[in-house]
């Protein structure tokens, strides 16, 4: 029912739904948060205290929105939401960057940005057309790890490869030249992992722009889940010093 | 709406919804297969030509059954749907295995039995209570992996253990003794990857019950997804013969 829908991609603000997204949002970037919203049966506990302490100290106002969070979290129990303003993040270039190219599931990108944070990937990059990052329930799935990260959406692939001309690129391909394991033998700082959309991969000439990797599984099955995919990227890249891989 | 709901966990039958998941029923399982329901609307396609095959060789019926697509899907778009005879598996005692003790999302399972049936994880065992791995929705994410797996429950991990003695037991714990790098220069067959609930992980006796693993990550974070965990596992895991890890 799009007309309760309380979020749209238009608007200059977002919702965090749920009590810990919302203190990621308060410790890791209080000036972008609005106000946050409780809900009447909202029960006392300790992480309510700090959320409350959090929003003293940072003159956050909280307001009792009962119908507002129904809305925001839609059939799942929501009793915290911060509304947050939405800012893109700018890009490091001396960073690694994780490269989303046209992910289109909300799911899958939220737990994408919290497996990055995890990772220590936090420049991440998003190619247009793609779901909105900071819709409510990439937040949620996130767990509010965007609150930590550097993220920004491009119009196209060239526009952010030309802003980030000394990254050595790593697009991820059913038909990669180079398996994982002999990739990260050679990766060269800084490096942009690339990773397609969910259906469709990534188009076949990113073969060409740089270093394709494959990672090798069994003929059974067409390809891995993309959150999967990133997720053992991020890990063989960021751990390959320290395994020896 | 429950009522509504056509599947249910008491049920000798379940669905595949989609035609990946009924192809994937008709080709690696066809005996447990009772029909195949589709849709009145089904445009004709290469895809719908060979399930019509299938169905002739294996002498399955078809029947037009719009409204009970419609249940299977929830909000779901869904034209094809095999109904499918619940029978548990065997596990091989000489196989690697995946445990997975009370998982309760059926999204990450269904995402978990594809990534095993990619890294050639075969057999895998689930430990109640857990999410119902026959429930459309796992089906669905699992994009009908489970045909080709050997798949039991277990109504407690004592239970497992005692059918699988041999197996080394590598349980996956925040606290984990080894990183994972090195407790896979180590592994001996046959073994046991062993991941806990999504909130809460493994119990911490597990601990003692064999070589706990964990698979390093930032404090950013407080634990990776588990169907990030499982797939991060079974990659290093089946492919550390390939990478030297």
């Amino acid at each position: 029912m799009p007309s309760l829908e309380i979020y749209r991609r238009e608007s200059d603000h977002s919702y965090a739904p749920g009590l810990y997204p919302s203190m990621e949002a308060l410790t890791k970037r209080p000036e972008s948060v609005r106000r946050i919203l409780l809900h009447s049966k909202l029960a006392p506990s300790t992480g309510v205290d700090m959320l409350l302490e959090l929003c003293q100290l940072h003159h956050v106002r909280t307001e009792t929105a009962d119908k507002a969070l129904a809305r925001v979290s839609g059939k799942e129990n929501c009793f915290v939401a911060a509304v947050f303003d939405k800012v893109q993040g700018t890009l490091n270039p001396q960073n690694n960057h994780l490269v989303l190219h046209c992910p289109s599931d909300k799911g899958n990108l939220g737990t994408i940005l919290r497996t990055a944070l995890g990772f220590g990937f936090l420049d991440i990059a998003i190619i247009r057309p793609a779901a909105d990052y900071f819709d409510p329930h990439v937040v949620r799935a996130s767990m509010g790890a965007l609150f930590s990260l550097h993220i920004r959406e491009y119009d196209d692939f060239e526009t952010y490869r030309c802003a980030f001309p000394a990254n050595t690129l790593y697009p991820f391909m059913l038909k990669g030249a180079l398996p994982i394991s002999e990739a990260v033998k050679q990766k060269s700082h800084p490096y942009s992992l690339v990773m397609g959309n969910e259906g469709s991969g990534l188009p076949e000439n990113f073969a060409e722009l740089g270093q394709s990797v494959r990672i090798p599984h069994s003929p059974d099955i067409d390809s891995l889940n993309l959150s999967i995919a990133a997720g053992i990227g991020m890990f063989a890249f960021s751990n390959s010093s320290q395994t020896g891989l």
